[in-house]
């Protein structure tokens, strides 16, 4: 059984199969926020803080650490702000931190000072990336996400894709990398565009899954970008990823209807023993005015809706569910 | 490619595996709706009616139709019962119709009246049953809902139930009906006290569709049995099954949650063409405050969000989703 293993200073979390979906927080990353970058130019942490602290309560499993302020000579600046944010991090919250960026010599400062056993975001197939940061996760002995494309880019070809990912984890065995320290990122195109993104990533994700045997993970709002209420497609694509095998995902865990999507899927995937974390969050739950859509017709108000005759007795589970 | 036909006096609905997930509204039907049953019983449509014409206009792409309201002396008082209600949903609404009834005589009736092709549902495993119900298929040509239980009852073991509906499509093939008109319910077990019955349901559809190449349906409600929030529990459930291969459900299509999730699982397995009935649906959606969900923490309030450094832009999906 695959097992990533990722850790703070004091608390281990596995990344695996048989394991809650691990949420790997988004938001500490400037990238796009011109107010965060500006804070963090100033040496202003209060965003950083703010979104660390939300994100764990939101219920991240790990957060990812991003200090890519500028484009301009990021080699010199950003090791250092890399560092000076993971250590604010490191002091406020105890999940594991994925360090996230584009500059070598950032994500080396940054596992200088890591606590644990922190997960290197990312690698490409890029030769010049895999001989940059693969030497480093051997080093450290440190999990790396391997991103699904190269040189040419990013294929719409998923067989391409899979054969990029085959390269990188077999490239890092020969740097001495397990492939349970290697989480794949297939690439989840924007469904608006390309309509078989979604479909292209679940047989992505069971090969990886059953050829590869490594862990996955996404950046998972890409598949909605462009389509209005962005948060109802990343809703059903969560089960759908999970449904397929993948363990992992960079994602805003400060949206509930994302979370409760996660938290659904564990329990229907077997890994929220017992329901506990579902009833332990959703014990009092009373339903927004509203709903979670749009109404087309509204909702009956008749309180029965026991549902076909006499299966439903006999299955034990045709209670009503309004 | 399985293709199930069924249809109204005016609309023909394809079940199949590159189709939109076939809704069938649960709701008209008095089992556990004392209500109900008793104006049924005293001859008053009013919310058959209401229940007719809010689940089509909340999406429903067929109704179920049950008329069992009491269970004494069924085979005396349900066929005309039945036939009553079926002619006057069929008068309302032009969506195909499931005849839902444990008596067979009331099945015979309503198929004698019914426009178009109607889906009878249903069949078991059980030899009375199969002697019953599968000529009356044959005669009227019209497919069947074969649920996965015979004289021993429900098994536990998903492998019995698998055989149990090997069994019945090859009992209808004897009888001269195909597999595409047999849509198999592989029976959702509450998650709340069997904790595999996600994953065994998973490996149902897929064994079903691969290797029966039948459709499938399933009482969609009866996972999340006993569990607080269920339309979580439910809405997390729908894009799985979809992934897994389920083609239908016998559902509550007036729940908006459940129903987003049936629309955003369409768009990701690519049968919302365009994603325009997404978009038709969501166009000018604002969220309910309060959110789908509860909120363990408040949402951010900040507005970027881009996630992971360059590659968003790369995947060409990283607008934030806020």
């Amino acid at each position: 059984m695959t097992r990533t293993i990722v850790a703070s200073a004091t608390r281990e979390i596995i990344i695996g199969f048989d394991q809650p979906f691990c949420v790997i927080g988004e938001r500490i990353n400037p990238t796009g926020r011109k107010k965060l970058a500006a804070e963090m130019i100033e040496g202003n942490f209060d965003t950083v803080i703010k979104d660390a602290l939300e994100q764990v309560a939101a219920g991240a499993t790990m957060l990812d650490v991003n200090a890519g302020v500028t484009s301009v000579n990021p080699n010199e600046t950003e090791p250092a702000l890399l560092v000076r944010t993971m250590e604010i991090v490191q002091g406020l919250v105890d999940v594991p931190l994925s360090i996230d960026s584009s500059v070598s010599a950032a994500i080396e400062a940054a596992l200088k000072v890591a606590k644990g056993r922190p997960l290197v975001n990312s690698v490409t197939g890029e030769d010049e990336k895999l001989e940059a940061i693969l030497p480093l996760c051997k080093k450290y002995d440190v999990p790396v996400v391997a991103i699904s494309n190269d040189e040419s880019g990013i294929s719409q070809d998923p067989d391409v894709r899979f054969a990029v990912a085959k390269k990188i984890v077999e490239r890092a065995m020969d740097y001495g990398i397990k492939p349970h320290d290697i989480v794949v990122d297939p690439l989840v195109m924007p469904i608006g565009a390309i309509g078989s993104a979604g479909l292209q990533v679940f047989a992505l994700i069971r090969r990886l899954r059953e050829e590869l045997k490594v862990n996955t993970t996404c950046g998972l709002s890409n598949i909605s970008f462009g389509l209005p209420h962005r948060h109802g497609i990343n809703a059903g694509f969560i089960p759908m990823v999970i449904g397929a095998g993948m363990t992992s995902a960079i994602m805003n865990p400060c949206r509930p209807q994302e979370m409760e999507a996660v938290r659904a899927a564990n329990v229907l995937n077997g890994t929220d023993e017992n329901c506990y974390n579902w009833i332990k969050t959703y014990r009092d739950y009373k339903p927004a005015e509203g709903g979670a859509a749009v109404a087309p017709a509204p909702a009956s108000s008749s309180t029965g809706g026991g549902r076909r005759g006499g299966r439903a007795a006999r299955v034990g589970g045709g209670a009503p569910t309004e």
